[in-house]
């Protein structure tokens, strides 16, 4: 038998990497979801750990403190988004199409755990530091989001006379199921997203 | 001189109950931004008292807890946006204009201290009857935008297929300013919210 078909009982950097991630995650996910049904200021690190079946200073040793751990939350939620717009403008069709894609990814995503911790997380809940890191990562999909709507109109896919406050506006309206949507309510995320989008789009939508 | 022309030093039942809504009033108003600004965690009613010059027994008197004056700033807000959904409805034109006109009324109100309130309160941060209180004048709210909808389809003004989710989602867009909107940031509140209306009501217009 070859020397590596054993496996070591030693870990690589790259497995320490990877497992240290993944606990990072479970953290964060078991976090959120208490920052989302409770409140932040309901929630203790005690509860988010005993749901783990970890100890507190567990948490303190892979996030920090309980501000620490909802900002990490709101950054993760953020990069993800992110990289949704990113995608969104790389892919095919004209402007109005890769903005829809990308609205239905966004609203989509605040139906889901970290999503809905950036809606219902207000800036008078973090520090100011923490705030201002907050609003510059929210800033840069608003913009991505003014630069699709700018695109179509000059592609002439979107009609629009104030691509600023038409991102605002569409981000609001897909923002706000975070506070009222109920998977028990009836139509499932994915039909309500479809529908709310098909609503908005019409208002930016050619007239012919 | 005739007995009637010295003013009485005694104040009538009727004065005294003008009194103590212009006191209440006061306490609501004064309370109301601090929770806009600083949350409502973070407000004491200490604060609050000294803004005002009174103490917190005399706010007790008038009001009770936090969460007491809490629960009656969102009640005042929410009977002003019935009253002026009930007077939208009462308005001439077609189903469309007082769908509009209320839209309007109904973001500007978003704008204001007591409006912002009812956005910026998150149900958990009430207690369960109160959260459930508040869910009823907001489903109140709701019912009558969805009404203006289904008279706007039955009338040929509006164009939608799901009255419901229109009224969620213009709702969600109207109430979101009240979380970006900044006076320092440009345009005023009323054009700004003309033009949010603009673009939505282009949404469920009728294509010619």
């Amino acid at each position: 038998m070859a020397l590596n078909d054993t496996p070591s009982p030693f870990r690589t950097p790259e497995q320490r990497k990877i497992d240290r991630e993944a606990k990072r995650m479970a953290v964060l996910t078991a976090a959120v979801r208490m920052f989302n049904e409770r409140g932040f200021h309901a929630t203790s690190l005690d509860d988010v750990a005993a749901s783990l079946g970890i100890s507190k200073p567990t948490i303190y040793h892979y996030l920090g403190n309980k501000e620490q751990v909802l900002i990490a939350c709101l950054r993760q939620a953020l990069r993800e988004l992110i990289e949704a717009a990113e995608q969104a403008r790389a892919r095919p069709g004209n402007s109005a199409d890769r903005l829809r894609s990308f609205l239905v990814n966004y609203a989509e995503f605040n139906l889901r755990d970290f999503g809905r911790c950036v809606i219902l997380t207000s800036d008078n809940q973090l520090s100011e530091d923490a705030a201002a890191a907050v609003r510059a990562e929210k800033r840069r999909i608003h913009d991505m989001m003014r630069a699709m709507i700018e695109e179509g109109c000059a592609d002439g896919s979107i009609v629009c006379e104030d691509a600023n406050l038409l991102a605002f506006t569409l981000a609001g309206a897909l923002n706000w199921p975070a506070r009222w949507y109920d998977d028990a309510a009836g139509a499932g995320p994915r039909e309500t997203v479809a529908k709310m989008v098909d609503m908005l789009a019409a208002g930016f939508a050619p007239r012919q």
